[in-house]
């Protein structure tokens, strides 16, 4: 980032004429976590390890493999591979050892989750996944649904023998249609693959997270993922026109409208969108997209306190307003092991306890910097930010993007980390990562040396959504620390009527805290609607509600 | 309109520094229909009345009163009186003759449909309307919830004797929180009082439409309604965060999450959007408010061809782009008819067969301004356009508005109109209104003189959703003009993969016809739903799915 042009600089500068940050066609940006990964992030994950991951039936010595699921016996398999036809659909490790292929399918990236399957299917058609599904719900055997496998609170891999449908065949693009931006496709296109295919038509995929490079929009939207710019294109509620999904019982949902307007009925795509594979498993996706913008401008700043970042942030929204595509923050730790991890030199000369990095993406280069150069001189004359860098080229919005994208990466070289994926009104946000530390400081978890279970409490997130990302670097996953955040950290943000997870979902690991963020009459009907479903329960047990 | 300026006088003037088109905030911009109708748009309708609305069972002969449904005794009129207190809160036709009263509950304002109710409830809390559909539910009494009864399809008017609970006594503006942008009040708010609040917070409702001085905002997300602007901010699917809602048996379904991301569970309140009342009373809205624009620009403009108005609409998306705030069309009939209901002089010299108005709303003015600039260069340049002007000040500003939004009043003085809210692809949109003018002219129906039951045949709609309005003017309602229309029309939508339904909903005018858009899957899903929160039917029977 040498050549980064500080902003004080820019300022002096701001009217002679200068080169402008061109980016057409937005490239890709997420070149950290996500393109080290192959197509199942656990097998980069594995080249990691130095030990084995635990199962998830250790982690959770309460959990019971529910005798009412038959166990899979050498007849189911006969069946799934006749109805599937291509070796590669099927990785038997019932009647074979196929552990070594079936392991990345059982565990996930974090290396925090591990099931006991033996069987993976990855159907090609929706016609073969109802045909699976029918099978499995009248013989009893449960199911995960798997996309990329990308997920944080182990939502898409098995906790005991469960089959899992992965959707990676199922990944073809249908349709998309330029005069409108709807895009049609299979559940198991990987997001970035959705995004490059757009590009080409000068339109953008409205979701962008780090996992790009391996997670499936099926996945997506089955989680109802967030990511950066939320902010911007708004959720999947919004922008998903229409959904295939087939149910427990095998039944096919043909609803993929590509109609932005339809009030005919029930919208019943909404429920599965954030329902984790638990009523139903999604095999095609329709979406508006956006026009990709034609100008795009990241800048990073140090702030040297929170209130001060939430200062930013409103004349962020005020004076870049529509053209604000993403406000992200870092604390100067998360920053710190980005750098540690990293060995790159920061992007500005001192350090700074807050970080947070603005994206403007429009349809005017001069325009946007005009807004932004305005944006600019009121924060740095007002004091509002300490100093700052604008990208001038690609490769530097890439640069600064990585500081933030980094830091998951840069957390998961140094042994586990326990992640609180939460929503908390803007004002008091950042105090539960002091309000965490404190408290694991004073209870002797944190320090330096090996000795000390807890490496750093460090957080980051989606400022724009009010969404915050909790990190607690741990030198190995350890009871008694998670003990003293869990169920602490819940009732910190019940208090505060936020969310225990804005945006990751509960999977198993939040499931036993749904009661902090939703009431007993919310969960009662959302029993129902699951019994509704899938009578059986056969889809992805033991998680969720 | 005499002192707008031309658009051709603009480009050669372009150059040149002038006033630009300063509009902040947005005031209220729909003077037409809404103004003039008071709480209830049926006082207004009567006015105008020359003879009595016709009973819609004497429309729909083959409705009959389901008889498991109870009838109202003068022991439930005293419950309610009881519960209610007020005495403004129940209206008693069942023991006193308050047919005057009552009358403006049953019939709606296009005086369409007329039900036979002979009590009004209105509750003032989510506690009173709980009691009341519990009582309801138990004694098998049905009910029809009802907001500012400004609905197209017959939605919020009885059809027999049900109960009307009407939300116009739960008005209270709950908060707002300007950091997030959030709003939460209560179901009967009128539109445009919490568009008008948000003002003094610089900041907009995300909904605008023509009834906004008479809708509810819980009847607008109870309706999924559209609107103007949707183009820009989304759907309520995106914006709605959180909801407050009555289930038929009584239970209060309190999730008024006020968060932009909550991934908890399955997202239930998604089902009551667009519901229309067959599942709960809403009565409560968290909803998402974007900032009010500082600057907002309007043209409009004439054009020889619908497919120069796809052309222009293309540009619109690509030179506008995140400023575009909507683009409406209108045909050469529809104006006509504006011109000759308010004597109106025409905004532009000719008469073209098409029309539209782009408006612009951003956060700088100059910026903006450059930008229309260039787009009307474009488009003049290229011939897409004949001619345009674009307003200077305020109140061409709201003229241009009312050649869109009065066409629906202009209408209203003429007799009866079918109306039919479609979505269509772009390509075919207004070959809908061709080929339905060109079979209502072959069957003899259309005319200028009083012998034909047919006045016009007119198009108009939002472009930027592919939802057209096909109106066909009548000089009263006509069961062989209706026959010739439907289900004609519904079979030339269901060849293209259209809805039947875009914004306006089924009520009971589309309830038939719902097979159309949606299959039978997904129609059994449907009723499954509706059985499981209301099991014995008592919310808005008769129609929709």
């Amino acid at each position: 980032m040498s050549s980064a042009r500080s902003i004080s600089t820019a300022l002096r500068r701001a009217r002679v004429p200068r080169p402008r940050c061109y980016l057409r066609p937005l490239a890709p940006c997420v070149p950290s976590v996500a393109a080290a990964r192959t197509f199942s992030v656990t097998s980069a994950a594995r080249t990691d390890a130095t030990k084995e991951i635990k199962y998830t039936t250790h982690a959770y010595p309460n959990l019971k493999r529910d005798p009412k699921f038959a166990e899979i016996a050498e007849d189911d398999v006969k069946y799934f591979q006749e109805l599937l036809g291509a070796q590669s659909a099927v990785i038997d490790g019932v009647t074979t050892d196929a552990a070594d292929d079936i392991e990345p399918f059982n565990s996930d990236w974090m290396r925090k989750y591990r099931g006991h399957t033996r069987l993976v299917l990855k159907p090609q058609t929706k016609e073969e996944v109802s045909k699976a599904l029918k099978y499995c719900n009248e013989k009893k055997l449960a199911v995960v649904p798997q996309g990329g496998n990308t997920g944080l609170v182990g939502g898409s891999v098995p906790v005991f023998d469960e089959i899992v449908i992965n959707t990676s065949r199922m990944n073809k693009i249908r349709s998309f249609d330029e005069a409108s931006g709807v895009l049609v496709a299979d559940a198991g296109v990987i997001l970035e693959v959705a995004d490059q295919h757009l590009a080409q038509k000068d339109h953008l995929f409205p979701l962008d997270l780090g996992a790009k490079g391996s997670c499936h929009i099926g996945g997506n939207v089955a989680t109802n993922a967030g990511g950066l710019r939320l902010l911007r294109y708004g959720s999947l509620h919004g922008n998903v026109l229409g959904l295939e999904a087939v149910l427990a019982d095998g039944t096919i949902v043909d609803s993929l409208s590509t109609l932005r307007k339809n009030n005919t009925g029930y919208d019943l795509k909404q429920l599965f969108i954030g329902s984790e594979g638990t009523i139903g498993i999604i095999t095609g996706v329709s979406i508006l997209c956006p026009p990709r913008p034609k100008a795009v401008n990241v800048a990073y700043f140090g702030l040297e306190s929170y209130d001060q970042v939430r200062q930013a942030f409103k004349e962020a929204k005020g004076q870049l307003s529509e053209i604000l595509s993403a406000f992200e923050l870092m604390d100067g730790r998360s920053q710190r092991l980005v750098h540690e991890s990293t060995g790159n030199k920061y992007p500005l000369e001192g350090e700074y306890p807050f970080y947070c990095v603005v994206e403007t993406s429009g349809s005017n280069a001069e325009h946007d910097m005009a807004k932004l150069e305005g944006f600019l001189e009121h924060i740095m004359s007002e004091g509002i930010v300490a100093d700052g860098v604008l990208a001038q080229d690609e490769t530097q919005f890439h640069s600064i993007w990585r500081w933030r994208e980094g830091i998951t990466e840069a957390l998961s070289h140094l042994g586990g980390t326990y992640k609180y994926d939460v929503s908390i009104p803007l004002p008091e946000l950042y105090q539960l990562v002091d309000d965490c530390r404190e408290r694991l400081t004073q209870l002797g978890f944190v320090g330096d040396d090996d000795s000390f279970p807890v490496r750093a409490v460090v957080g980051y997130g989606h400022m724009g959504d009010s969404n915050l990302h909790l990190n607690v670097s741990v030198r190995q996953y350890n009871k008694e620390v998670e003990k003293a955040i869990e169920p602490w950290v819940y009732e910190w943000i019940q208090k505060r009527s936020g969310s225990i997870s804005a945006e990751h979902g509960l999977g198993i690991a939040k499931k036993e805290f749904i009661g902090y963020s939703q009431n007993d009459t919310m969960l009662k009907l959302m029993k129902q609607l699951k019994d509704l479903y899938d009578p059986n329960g056969i889809l992805n047990p033991y998680k969720y509600i």
